[in-house]
């Protein structure tokens, strides 16, 4: 398998035909019930995620586990995340999706953390401190973090549409970033959603070849096509998490969710270009 | 005590006379060896944010946990934090500095970590991702969350100055978020870098009674006046990190804590307008 994150995804994504991502944020209020009784919650999440990830694997090119939901378990959260990452095959990759984003030295402790103490494949990153922020994350060969670009949230728009000098703050931030990968290649990819294919299509543009994080298709996919063509040629990965970990309550949820990943997997993969 | 975040800190300041916040940010390798021989990196990291706690409890108004250091201890940073935490007196504050930015569902869960699970009394926010992303933050009593305005790291001016609708992205983001406060007094603060003190002005301007926490002062404190002026008469607090925690590696180091944020205190409080 190829050393740089971008060629492990696309020999993931050629093998397995799948541009896939599963999001994990498992809520222990939401589990099934059959599934959570007599266990502590950091155990019922735990055996949830080894059920998700058995019936999905062959459908899913990438696993991107929400830090907020294994932090909110407490002390258990972190073993949690090993237990979690000890069930996934090999043809995967693992994404932290903590969204980090600190002054260098303390950048450097996040990266160690998700990097080699937890052994991600990729986290996520919030740029708003600038490049000090985001470079330790650079300096793990294989590895990559995925920078906060145009986001889909309601709120997304309140500072990430914002007209900075002639261009807006996304677009800004990508272009910018884009330059602190150099002599790093395949480290740095973006998170752009899915909600508006304009500014994904502005997001490719600015970066031809990185890889992107696509969160808001669900498996209804009403936009998948529209977001696989803004996409284009450079690798991409499309998260859903709640329409499919969350596809059935009952004690078929596993299967559902390979159901439901297996619709989206086709979905986008007759939409690709 | 009085309830609302913003007048405990000021009942704390009145009676101890001090705007100084430790940053605690405790790096292994840099802990005093007779401390840390013999116990493993969790143990070690506990002892010593225990005694200069102890030694300093007097002089601070509150303490600053940096995340990223007790992530990189692994499964036992939580543990850490708590043992840290149980170390408090009752008369500081104690801050999360995580930095956290998700979307509202996963922002839900982060704050239920930090302030329900941990019992932090506050926490630092980042707002790339809006509103969504930060009101959840809000939403506890007598909490509050400090949001990244401008930063004195050195990317801070990336993309926190660029001019967006004629007026800097720092500034905008204060302008914007001091309205997601509505109804929830004395809950949102900001972070102001204290490297130049013309942002900082600006900063108090937007937002003139939100408490503001300054890191950059060092205890040699060259800007403290002028700090401490452009901060005006809203609350402050001040932090300090290594300069602080690291001014001895001897077994003295406690002492030299204590010695170094006196110091600082004395440095501010003269310096206060």
């Amino acid at each position: 398998m190829a050393v740089d994150f971008s060629e492990r995804l696309r020999d993931i994504q050629r093998a397995k035909r799948t541009a896939v991502c599963i999001g994990l944020d498992p809520d222990p209020r939401r589990l099934p019930e059959h599934l959570a009784q007599g266990l502590d919650p950091a155990a019922a999440v735990v055996a949830f995620n080894r059920a998700v990830i058995e019936a999905t694997a062959p459908i899913a090119a990438a696993y991107k586990l929400n830090l907020a939901f294994f932090e909110a378990l407490g002390a258990g959260g972190w073993n949690a995340i090993e237990a979690t990452l000890r069930a996934m095959p090999e043809d995967v990759l693992t994404i932290a999706d903590g969204k980090r984003g600190d002054i260098g030295h303390s950048a450097n402790f996040y990266a160690r953390a998700v990097f080699e103490l937890q052994g991600f494949d990729a986290c996520t990153v919030s740029g708003y401190m600038g490049r000090d922020s985001v470079t330790p994350f650079l300096d793990y060969e294989g590895r990559a973090a995925f920078l906060l670009a145009r986001t889909s949230n309601p709120g997304g728009a309140d500072f990430q549409d914002l007209v900075c000098d002639g261009e807006p703050l996304f677009e800004r931030v990508v272009r910018t970033a884009a330059a602190w990968e150099a002599g790093r290649p395949g480290t740095l990819g973006f998170v752009a959603g899915a909600v508006d294919d304009r500014p994904l299509r502005r997001i490719r543009t600015a970066a031809p070849v990185a890889p992107l994080l696509i969160p808001g298709v669900g498996a209804q996919g009403g936009d998948a096509r529209a977001v696989m063509r803004a996409a284009g040629e450079g690798p991409v990965l499309v998260n859903s998490t709640r329409s499919i970990i969350y596809a059935s309550g009952a004690p078929d949820f596993a299967e559902a969710a390979a159901r439901e990943a297996e619709a989206l997997r086709v979905l986008l993969e007759a939409a690709r270009p």
